[in-house]
């Protein structure tokens, strides 16, 4: 995994620096892996970082000694430390650092840490001088990852692309006589050859009636003439995931086959007009959501229209029907998300088409190559 | 996923509702996805369980109802609720669940629920007039777990046959002139093949110096004539984890490489001649270890000797060095574990060798199928 560039890590640093200040804390204790990745550039396995409003202390252990060693180096403002095995382990150090930095109200991950974590920690501090008063937080960094970096920017273009070649090649491949399973390890296949690290989730391959379950994964059923093929796929690519679906029939699609994924093209259309700057993330799910409905089909989309993508495949913003008391805000220059309108009707199949989507000032970009309207498969 | 049969699901009932006893606890709150499926045989992404001496209450949502009915149909102990969407969420019913339960010492498993979770989950259960004390517990399902009943051992075999029939079909194509990643692809597509679900963890290909790195995924580098190449994979199928690696040479391995690979199989013959029913785990580490310092390589061995298989893909036992105040305990019957000793030397390369085994009254059986001895490739 290459780490983000100094200047990057550093725009980024002096960002939580400030969001420390506006949560009224001196330190935060980081426990979420993406979370550590987006602030150092370190994407081990294991590792605690604190981050005060200059400094950011890394803890792993022997293992990662090399890498933790490189990261600090090309960043001096990232100090890294291994834990040798047998001498103490890293949440000892993450707890010496403190001690030494002395907080007087010292943030955490409540989201991130379990009770039994958080025990540990509390109990671990209470042994040293230090009186930090501990704050539960909540999203401070995943709040600064949902606007991406230009860096972060040309990397999910360069995955788009890719995972657009992807589906190029394995649209033709979906045939009768294959089961869902061996297309599901064709696309994986097709993924690495396109240089993703992995699969970004478990992909999907829900044929016929299976099309109408929007969590099926892939089974051993035979994809038969006539049917409905969902395809839903990601990759990682240098840390960073992408997300599409594709809905093919095998053969020429039936009247109604060819209406429903018409009307899930245009429910992804007006969504993509409607993803502007400024806009209510619950605005542009509901704009998919009149368009389907003026096609009859406003009760068969029964999931939320996108979620965002960076490090993690699921991350800010959500674009969902509007809860009570739990606004998702507008959409920022520098989201990215996706667009996954989908329709399903139980016995019969289902329909989805899911594309990546930039905000950018200038208007909404495709960060896949969004299908075609004239194309029913 | 299969779901286990009634009758094995109502022996681990009854185990849970023992080891309740043994806490001192009335009622579990079980967060933990593998917990839960140990328990209910339920998949899902999300769920939540309540578990007293003789109910289980699965909460999930509506995209799992026809997989919730059918588990309740099989298996008359289990009452399972999918939540609507907008009636409230799972956690409501299962508050809801507990008030009507009302236990006076509520367990809930301290290292799967984040102090998010367990501030909402108090707060909602304050709401109710259930006066129950939440109690901290760790690794209760867990401990169960460990032992693996007849169903799961049948699986296991399974999928260490299967497993060790990607090792035939792939130790052949690590050639001079692939790159790391295209092999991984080409191991993960024979997972497939062999009808894994999908890969248990990220596959490993490390050659030349790379092999000297325990945690080295999979990477650009050319496999070269000479090379040593550790490739470490491993298969879900049907739920279940298995996980293997061979040290293969690309070429005559030179003397040197020679005598590490059969000091490394030689290290886990001995482990799994100690790895009986009672003696404690740390000691067919201590074996292994033992073997390695024999042949002069014990400082080069730098990780534990292996982990338990199941439902994940590390879980107990462990087998490592004796720590202070945190002994694993003897093995028992029906554990299903790797044997996997290594040696790394840095600049050089390293060796590691790892099969499954399964300890049983009758000693350790293999579930994977050994390296020969004579071969040193």
């Amino acid at each position: 995994m290459t780490p983000a560039p100094a200047e990057r890590l550093d725009e980024r640093r002096v960002a939580l620096s400030r969001a420390l200040s506006v949560q009224g804390i001196d330190a935060l204790v980081v426990t979420s892996r993406p979370n550590i990745a987006y602030l150092t550039g370190f994407f081990g396995s294991a590792g605690l970082l604190l981050a005060t409003s200059d400094r950011l202390v890394l803890v792993s252990d022997t293992r990662y000694t090399e890498t933790l060693h490189h990261l600090a180096r090309q960043w001096p403002a990232l100090e890294a430390v291994a834990t040798p095995p047998g001498r103490g382990s890293a949440e000892e150090s993450l707890v010496d650092a403190v001690a030494h930095v002395a907080p007087s109200r010292l943030g955490f991950e409540s989201t991130h840490l379990t009770v039994r974590q958080h025990v540990d920690f509390a109990s671990r501090l209470d042994a040293t001088t230090c009186r930090a008063e501990l704050i539960p937080t909540e999203g401070v960094v995943e709040t600064l990852r949902a606007r991406k970096d230009p860096w972060e920017i040309a990397k999910l273009r360069e995955a788009g692309r890719r995972l657009s070649d992807v589906a190029k090649c394995i649209i033709p491949k979906v045939l009768a006589g294959s089961s869902e399973r061996q297309l599901a390890a064709l696309i994986e296949w097709e993924l690495r050859q396109k240089g993703f690290d992995k699969p970004a989730f478990d992909t999907i391959v829900a044929s016929g009636p299976n099309a109408a379950l929007p969590h099926h994964r892939a089974g051993e059923r035979l994809v038969g003439e006539g049917d409905l093929v969902v395809i839903d796929f990601g990759g990682m690519l240098d840390g960073y995931a992408v997300d599409m679906t594709r809905t093919v029939t095998v053969g020429p699609p039936s009247h109604r086959q060819r209406e429903c994924w018409l009307a899930v093209a245009a429910a992804q259309r007006a969504a993509f007009a409607a993803a502007r700057v400024g806009v209510d993330a619950e605005d542009v799910d509901a704009a998919a959501r009149a368009s389907l409905a003026a096609a009859g089909l406003a009760e068969a989309f029964v999931h939320g229209l996108g979620h965002g993508l960076g490090l993690e495949v699921h991350e800010r913003p959500r674009l969902s029907r509007r809860r009570s008391g739990a606004a998702e805000g507008p959409l920022a220059a520098g989201m990215v998300f996706t667009l996954e309108p989908g329709v399903y009707v139980p016995g019969w199949g289902g329909v989805r088409i899911e594309d990546d989507v930039l905000a950018t000032d200038a208007g909404p970009e495709w960060l896949t190559e969004p299908v075609v309207e004239v194309r029913a498969t």
